[in-house]
């Protein structure tokens, strides 16, 4: 018989998705070019040309059947190795390839640790709202439970006093993904290292340890001059896993890994508990030739300038018609406060006006929308007058 | 902490990688002249001419930010359209890209088809063995419970009574794998359709659809001008799990796909389930690239003649030295007969005389061995003399 469980996580109502549809009958209706879909977190820049140059490459040059074969379990040995320097280079630490597991993206990623770090159903993992909305699947999808810790406007920091209240002996695992989907904050350092110090103490407290699982998509998605600091640096039970769907343009092709350092004082068990789970969830190596063409290019990434441009423009116009909004120094998303308390009411008013966005309500912040910024130029300066619309709407 | 029963899983043995690794030690002691690797059912002929060139024009022609974006859920639906078109043609059917949701190759999709038809924990997954050995960690990975059903030497062809006789309350799902891996051996029509009649009678019997679920990368390495019937048209409630690794010569790009036929009496829960599995296991999309280059190119397959004639050659000389041997008509793997009770044992001998294959203990039929059929020609050849050498060590 049908799975109950599995049926109803591929029939619940996706936010996205549903405003996305909603974006696609508006296009039919009012027209293509009277619709601003800023819903979807897709890359609007290409890859960088040194990447797709590399790619072509291999497959004009390379022997084909060793190109497209199997790489081992963990990956292609010299990208992991070319990943790991390039870690190193930046961030001060001392990876080799035996700490990097190549998945298929970062939600397989994130499902096969969640996965190695479980022993019973009723284990928690610690969101911090607002959070990326498919994290609730993944966490279905391990069998656990999902402990919701909501994060203070405007501007969703850690608020540390917060998350020390609300973690339970229950609770095995904490997931930040920073910069933030949907927020577009970034954690400083200092939080960081408080939020580690929290996280010893409770693993003390609770006598088994609390993993750090970091999300980190948007690592080289900045906006401005900033730094991200990173994670792994500040607690040393952290697992990171890494996408390079945003930071090489290739969502679609679904190569990122788990990164999980030495440091972890079970990493010997760790590491074998997180390919296990991968083998047995079937989440596959991700694609030869993209693996094999990080040799090289590990240290590339896209151009955000685009997303920048965007952010600037909007910003300061829905700022200045009186939108409160987030300040995205990373990412290609802002949050904006709907202007009524239901945001999927507000986000179907928008899309009467052409303007299509999500609802923060999937992403554990009800009362706020997600606007994307990965979206051509001329769609959003366009916008602004919808945006305009929208709020005399509410005079 | 780690989760024990991931750890279990990532540090079973496996007999594959052992093998492989002791050809790699041998390599170094013997010299890698002196080593037959047969251990690996890896693609040793490259991807058609046309499918790379589709994969070249695509990386210079088209805009490379709507290429690598991500597909939809279920994947590039041009793709599904050609692939549906293409089965509509060989197989009779008629099915749309409705029936399809693509995945990062077979395994992926098997445990997506686990975990969408798994209730409980004590459901049973039946096997014929001998069986693809990785089926262990998938099913694991369902949490679910494996019954292996043993099939008759020496051609391992369907025991229908032994099938009818093992089936239990508790069985909701039976894997088979034709082409078969390891034995090659192909199930011809009318045991399909006896089985499809037995599952037809047990799922009566029991009150609850036992799904046939048809594991078939090998569906196109054909060795001979023989038909490989499709599973689908034999029992309603089938579903097929593809991967393009070997009739693409892609292992290592990860494609492959679910086909639910709108047969399946709960179809309309069953497809959703399955989507709702793989996004929970993080089972993601194939690689875009690749599914997309699959719109032009669903109808190739790789060369064969290579395997063929290993096949001949090693099938031929290892029968006249009096090894007992499957004959595969598909597949690139053979199946020989230890020369001592213990597989392992005999596998460990052989690799002293530089002969890598691997012993079918973990294909749940201890007794045989695994020979690769998917190496270079002069390695198939030239491990005549040592196959010699290994008969006669027993003398």
């Amino acid at each position: 018989m049908v799975s109950e469980y599995m049926y109803a996580i591929g029939t619940a109502p996706s936010p996205i998705r549903e405003f996305f549809e909603l974006g696609r009958a508006k296009a039919q209706e009012l027209g293509p070019e009277n619709i601003f879909n800023l819903s979807l977190g897709a890359p609007a820049v290409p890859m960088p040309e040194e990447y797709r140059q590399e790619l072509i490459r291999l497959m004009m040059e390379e022997d084909q059947v060793k190109l497209h074969t199997y790489t081992t379990t963990a990956g292609d040995e010299a990208a992991r190795t070319a990943i790991a320097e390039d870690l190193n280079r930046r961030f001060g630490t001392s990876y080799t390839r035996a700490n990097l597991y190549m998945t298929a993206g970062a939600a397989p990623a994130i499902c096969a640790v969640l996965n190695a770090i479980r022993n019973s159903a009723d284990e928690e993992i610690a969101l911090l709202a607002p959070y990326f909305a498919a994290y609730n699947s993944m966490i279905k999808g391990a069998r656990m439970k999902k402990l919701e810790i909501k994060l203070p406007e405007p501007d969703f920091r850690l608020d540390l006093e917060a998350i020390e209240r609300a973690l339970t002996p229950k609770t095995v695992g904490l997931i930040i993904n920073s910069p933030n989907n949907p927020s577009g904050t970034i954690y400083p350092a200092g939080d960081l290292q408080k939020l580690g110090e929290i996280l010893t103490r409770k693993s003390g407290e609770f006598g088994h340890v609390i993993y750090l699982i970091s999300d980190e998509p948007y690592r080289e998605v900045l906006l401005d001059d900033v730094e991200v600091p990173f994670t792994a640096n500040f607690y040393k039970n952290t697992i990171i896993c890494y996408s390079y769907s945003k930071s090489l343009s290739i969502a679609g092709e679904r190569v990122g890994y788990v990164l999980i350092p030495s440091e972890n004082e079970d990493f010997s068990r760790l590491y074998p508990a997180v390919a296990g789970a991968a083998g047995a969830l079937g989440v596959s190596n991700a694609p030869s030739l993209f693996q094999k063409a990080l040799a090289k290019c590990a240290h590339l990434h896209s151009d955000n300038e685009l997303y920048k441009k965007n952010r600037d423009l909007l910003y300061k116009a829905l700022t200045d018609m009186g939108y409160v909004c987030t300040y995205p120094h990373g990412t290609f998303y802002m949050m904006v406060k709907a202007l009524e308390a239901d945001d999927k009411a507000f986000c179907r008013r928008a899309a009467e006006m052409g303007l299509i966005f999500v609802p923060c309500s999937g992403f554990g912040w009800p009362g706020y929308v997600r606007v994307a910024l990965c979206v051509p130029e001329d769609v959003a300066a366009r916008s602004v007058a919808a945006f305009k619309k929208l709020k005399e709407s509410y005079k």
